[in-house]
């Protein structure tokens, strides 16, 4: 925290776990999601669905954004894919994002793929990590 | 997805946003959460929140395994602080986790941090982001 980009935010927030994977995570005044292991048939969430929705809705809201600037109705739709890999001690995730825009070329779809994968905040954190890819898609298979 | 590690996971979700910031993510068959701009009083959470609440579960459920493997109960807690900071096509966001273990001394705390921070698959994600910091702590102060 000794980062002096930390006095100059235009948001922030905080998140909280003290009970562990199958128990809770919350937000102080906001929302709370139970939590479970992936590995596991419990109710509840976890770290996996919790970053796919996190990147998703980053790289969508970052897409509306583009869009506007296109002149563009809100045409995209975001799905991540996130994977569990390794062994004890050294586990580690797979991300894949896939990007859908209707009612444009395919080039066009790709320059907003790239621009967003740019330009969002979940992205620009990932990028370095060499787990992470995206990719331009005309829908969604499984 | 031309990533072999793909083939040989422990575990995959998916997670979908088609109705940008102002809308829904949700997982196929699982958790929803309505989402909305860090920026208005809209109900709903955000990707700041939900990214913090994936890592502090990771590590938190990191550190489980570690107490786990040194013999101690589940004394630990993690808070994540999301910021969102930057201008117009150049957001980014800062995310600090803070870990605080009872009951075990200071040396102690500050190996445990060290190991979870470099064990928990989230934490790999973002330790290339130059963004990303950690930090063991005695309590949780504002």
């Amino acid at each position: 925290m000794d980062d002096s980009r930390w006095n100059h935010t235009l948001y922030q927030t905080q998140a909280i776990n003290s009970e562990g994977l199958e128990g809770h995570a919350y937000v102080p005044d906001g929302i709370k999601v139970k939590t479970s292991s992936p590995l596991n048939d419990h109710a509840g969430t976890n770290p996996e669905q919790l970053l796919g929705m996190s990147l998703s809705t980053c790289l969508d809201a970052t897409l509306e954004a583009i869009e506007h600037e296109r002149k563009l109705p809100h045409i995209s739709a975001v799905r991540v894919k996130v994977a569990f890999i390794g062994a004890r001690a050294n586990y580690e995730f797979l991300v894949h994002a896939q990007i859908k825009i209707d009612g444009v070329d395919s080039q066009t779809a790709k320059a907003m793929t790239k621009e967003a994968e740019e330009r969002c905040c979940v992205s620009k954190l990932l990028k370095n990590s060499g787990n992470y890819t995206v990719e331009t898609v005309t829908h969604f298979d499984d």
